[in-house]
């Protein structure tokens, strides 16, 4: 147990960021989650986001809006660019550049304000194969980048990068979540979710998600559109 | 020369960046400028770094809105936290945390959709001892990630972090800039100046930039307060 230990937790909303926040805190950590608005297709990721900090009680959620959606180049920021409806080979349209690195540093910024020596952060490698930023070399080398970055570097601290679900499939991430007690109906992992948070049920994010509750054998909570 | 290869240069409206940017269109780069908005204390910097991006007619200037500010522990984000007026030791108050890592990062983002290999930023070790993103192990750790994390590094670029300044002395960036015409009257390096971009003559900037210019044996074109 880490009583007293403050954490950096990265909460986008989803099946994955939810389940790490849970982690953590099993884990004793006192959790300050941090969401982004970065003009993001839809708001119903951060709605839920919100609604997901305050049901775990985290010591203090932080949403900070950044306008990487106006460099575009990506299915999730730039409306002209439609959202795939069938897995395809290579980096998806739906990676948004940098995305990782920005979150990760906008972390380490509050961690450092904070005097947290440890960020959690939902990246997978399995499933996400395709996003350069979710391996764990670039990982690795954020966490070495970080430890020169910082006032805690100059003054012999040493900040952690937790990655607890990056080689775990979707099924063992929900069973991990339900364990825990994670209210998976809450979450929004679609790309293209409506206002009210319902699932388009066809995009990738969508797809996986499926096929985790149904391979980890349990109910799919998830509300779909249709 | 580098004809149409294209570089992000961060771009503050001080005189280091001025002379950065200066370098990088010396040496036939097609320059992207990246300026931001993290509430600072004025706005006078981002107002020099507009005319500066204008004058130097950069192929595209943009100013991202980033609310690092709301993390506080900075006396250049902080209002409650008073600039200091004298050199002390260690790492400033005016440290803003994790900012190198933060700007670098949307720079990388920026880089990968417009697909430049090269970023340049004015950071210099010699009069930012202190600052810990300020230092070569630093970069160096940067590119090593941001060979990791995106796109191109997935495809095979190789992206290159540009520190022409880290090195130099102040009056070694003011005779650099001078000799490729750079005009260091419209630049704003003050920590405290005022809506009209008048420089307090009194905090640690504007006493390493008046040092520069005597040391450089050059008038100071800095318009002062009082």
């Amino acid at each position: 147990m880490h009583a007293d230990k403050k954490a950096v937790v990265l909460l986008s909303g989803g099946l994955d960021s939810i389940t790490v926040l849970a982690l953590a805190q099993q884990q004793g950590y006192r959790c300050y989650a941090l969401s982004f608005d970065y003009s993001q297709r839809h708001h119903s990721e951060l709605a839920a986001a919100r609604q997901l900090a305050a049901a775990a009680a985290v010591d203090e959620h932080r949403v900070i809006n950044i306008d990487i959606g106006q460099f575009g180049g990506s299915a999730l920021t730039d409306a002209s660019i439609a959202v795939p409806e069938a897995l395809a080979e290579g980096i998806p349209v739906t990676y948004v550049p940098a995305r990782n690195t920005v979150f990760l540093s906008l972390a380490l910024a509050w961690a450092e304000v904070l005097g947290a020596c440890d960020i959690f952060i939902g990246v997978n490698a399995v499933d996400y194969s395709g996003y350069p930023d979710c391996r764990h070399g670039f990982i690795q080398a954020f966490e070495t980048m970080a430890n020169l970055a910082t006032r805690a570097a100059v003054e012999g601290g040493r900040l952690t990068i937790h990655t607890p679900l990056i080689d775990m499939s979707k099924a063992e991430i929900i069973r991990t979540g339900m364990a825990l007690g994670v209210d998976y109906a809450s979450t929004v992992s679609c790309y293209q979710a409506d206002e009210q948070g319902r699932a388009c049920g066809v995009c990738d994010s969508c797809r996986l998600r499926a096929a985790g509750f149904s391979a980890a054998g349990i109910a799919d909570p998830t509300r779909y559109r249709s």
